[in-house]
C-alpha cells in the first residue's frame, strides 16, 4: 500500500487577513488587549476561511503504539502501561477522558500497533501495523511498507471523522524516544538537547537515554528523509498521526498540537508539505525537554504554559476553550461603531497637556 | 457607615492537603504529569474544603467607576468610555459578556461610582459613592466615609451572589493608575517599576503618567496604612471589589483575580486580611507593566500568560475552564487500582541494566 500525500494548498489571504484584523481593531477594546487570543482569532479565521469561523464536533484522536526501544530502558514505566491506558481511555478514566468529556469534545482511540489485542468496540479504531516497532537499534522501527501503510490509516480515519477540528493525542510508552530521534534528525539539533525525563526518568537514566538514543541515530545514519527517517526511528502511532495530519490539513481542519510527540509528527508532516503549518495551533508547551526548542523550531506560539507533560491529548483538551473564545470573540463582539463607544484619543499626549 | 471586616480564617489543613497530594499521585499519569494543573486542583480542593470540589454558578462582578486624575491624561481614552462600556456590558457586545456566555458564568456590572446615570435594569447594581473619584493630585481621592462604605456596598453585593466562585472584573479609565499607586505604596516599589501603558499610552506619556502618580504619591505621604492609602489614591470601583474579596474569602468562595487592577484589590485587601490569597486563583499575568511584579510579590502563580491587557474580568472567564478542569481531574479520574494500570518502575536504571 503506497501513500499518496494530498496536496495541502498555501491558505496566506493577504485580503482576509487584513478584513480579519480589521474587525478586530474596531471591536470595543484597546488595540490589541486580547493579546494572543487576538493572533489565534486570525488563525482560525484564515485556516476555517470566514470572518465568522465556527467551530463544530471538535474530534480528539489518541493514537497509541508500542515501541521496541522500551525494552532498552528508556522510559520509567513498562510497555503494558500501552494497552492498560487504552482500557483507561475507552472505559473514561484517564485525564484526556475526563477532558474531552468536560468540553464535548468527541474522543476515538487508535490501535496503530500496540502490543496486545483489544476486544472491538465503539470508540476503538484498530488500525494496527504489528505488535510494536521492532528495536531501533537493531534494525529499522518499521519497513517502508509499514510506514506508508500508517500514513494510509491516518488518513483514512481523519476523513470518516466529523466535526472541523483534530486535536492530537496519543499514547506509547517509549515514544518520548521516538519524538526526540525524528527531532534531532529533521533539525539537526543534537540529541542532548531532544531528550527528556519522559514519564519520570531521573538525571542519570536521561543520560543512558541519550546513549541509547544517540547510537540508534548512528545506526540510521542513512535515514535522512522525512519518510526514511520516520520508518527508521518509528513510532506507528507517530506514523499514523503524520497522516492523520496531512489529511487534516488537506481539508483545512483546525490542527490541535498536543504536547512533544504530536509536535514530532507535526514537524514531519512539515517535512512532507510545509503548508501543514497554516492549519496548526500549539495548545501548550510541555514540560519534556526539547519541547520549547522543537516549537521554537517551527516558529510555533503555544497557549498554554503549565508544565504539563502527560500527552494523550490532554494539552491540547485543555486549550480547547480559548479557540472557542478566539472565535466568539471575533462572531459576537460589538464594534466601536455599533457600540456607541469613543474611540482611543488621537493624541494621549495632547490631552495630558490639557492639564 | 463603618464597615466591619469579616474574620478570615486560616484555611490551611495539612490532613486535607495530605489527602488531596495522594488522591491526585493515584491518578493514572505519571507522577506530577499535570504540572499546575494538580497545583490548582489542591487549592480548589482546600478553598472548598473537599476532595471532590464541585464549582457551582460562578460569577464576574464588573465594578466599574470613574476617576478625577483622568483628566491629567493619564489614559489614552476619555473618562466617557467608563459609562459607553457599562452600556456594552449589558447589551452584551463587550468582550467579558461574549466569554461569560461562553462558559455559563453569570455577569453583573456595579455602577461603583460612574460619572454618568445609568436607567436600571436587570444586570446593573447601582452602588454609587460619588460621579467619580475626586482629583488625587488635589485631595483624597475618596473620603474615609466613602471607603468604608464602598466595602460594606461591596460585601453586600457578594453575600446576595449565588454559587461559590466570585470573578473579579473591572471598567475605570484611569484605574490602572490607582492600581499603580496602590501598589507602589503597599509594596514599596517606586511608581516607576509600578506604571505601565494602561490602554495603550506612548512611551513619553507613560513618563508623564509616571511623573504624575510619583506627585500624587508625594502628596498623600501620611496614607500609609492600607485603608488610608485606599481613599487617598482611590478608585471607587477598586474600594468595592476590597470589600467584595473580603466577603468572598470570608465565605470561602474561589476569588479568581483578573489582571491589573483586581489584583491590586486583592493586594489591599491581604493587607487587611492575610488569609484573603488562601482563597485566590490567578487567572493569568498580564501584559500590562507592573502585574508580573505585583504577582511575584503575593507570589502568585498565574494560569495564562497571553499578553492580555483588557481587564473587564476577561482573563478570569479565559481561564475559568481550566478551574473546572482542576475539580474534574479530582473527581472524576480513575486510580492506577480502579483502572489496573501498572506503576512507575521503582527505578528504571534498574531496568536499563537488564539490556
Amino acid at each position: 500500500m503506497t501513500f499518496t500525500a494530498p496536496i495541502i494548498d498555501d491558505i496566506t489571504q493577504p485580503a482576509l487577513a487584513a478584513r480579519l484584523q480589521h474587525l478586530l481593531d474596531n471591536k470595543t477594546k484597546p488595540l490589541g488587549s486580547l493579546g494572543q487570543i487576538e493572533r489565534l482569532a486570525q488563525r482560525m479565521g484564515l485556516i476555517l476561511g470566514t470572518e465568522a469561523p465556527v467551530l463544530r464536533e471538535p474530534q480528539l484522536v489518541v493514537f497509541a503504539g508500542d515501541h521496541g526501544l522500551a525494552a532498552r530502558g528508556v522510559s520509567a514505566y513498562p510497555s503494558d502501561v500501552t494497552w492498560q491506558m487504552v482500557e483507561n481511555f475507552l472505559a473514561g478514566g484517564a485525564a484526556v477522558s475526563v477532558l474531552a468529556r468536560q468540553h464535548g469534545i468527541g474522543l476515538t482511540v487508535v490501535d496503530c500497533g500496540v502490543r496486545h489485542d483489544f476486544a472491538p468496540r465503539p470508540g476503538l479504531v484498530i488500525a494496527k501495523l504489528g505488535p510494536g516497532t521492532a528495536d531501533a537499534l537493531e534494525g529499522p522501527a518499521m519497513t517502508s511498507e509499514q510506514c506508508q501503510a500508517a500514513l494510509a490509516n491516518g488518513a483514512a480515519l481523519v476523513k470518516e471523522l466529523p466535526g472541523n477540528a483534530l486535536l492530537l493525542g496519543e499514547m506509547g510508552i517509549g515514544n518520548t524516544s521516538a519524538a526526540s530521534l525524528l527531532m534531532s534528525r529533521l533539525t539537526g539539533l543534537d540529541i542532548a538537547d531532544c531528550t527528556g525525563a519522559g514519564t519520570g526518568l531521573d538525571a542519570s537514566a536521561v543520560q543512558r537515554k541519550i546513549g541509547i538514543l544517540r547510537a540508534v541515530l548512528e545506526r540510521h545514519a542513512q535515514a535522512q528523509a522525512p519518510l526514511d527517517a520516520l520508518a527508521a526511528l518509528g513510532g506507528f502511532e507517530i506514523a499514523t498521526m503524520v497522516g492523520a495530519v496531512l489529511q487534516a490539513a488537506a481539508e483545512r481542519r483546525v490542527i490541535v498540537v498536543d504536547g512533544f510527540i504530536a509536535t514530532s509528527a507535526v514537524l514531519v508532516a512539515s517535512h512532507l508539505q510545509p503548508a501543514v503549518l497554516q492549519r496548526c495551533v500549539y495548545a501548550h508547551r510541555s514540560g519534556e525537554r526539547g519541547h520549547a526548542l522543537m516549537l521554537a523550531h517551527l516558529k510555533a506560539e503555544p497557549l498554554l504554559d503549565l508544565g504539563l507533560r502527560l500527552g494523550e491529548g490532554s494539552g491540547a483538551a485543555l486549550a480547547w476553550p480559548l479557540l472557542q473564545s478566539a472565535c466568539a470573540i471575533l462572531r459576537e463582539m460589538a464594534s466601536f461603531e455599533s457600540a456607541g463607544v469613543s474611540r482611543q484619543e488621537a493624541s494621549a499626549a495632547a490631552q495630558a497637556a490639557v492639564r
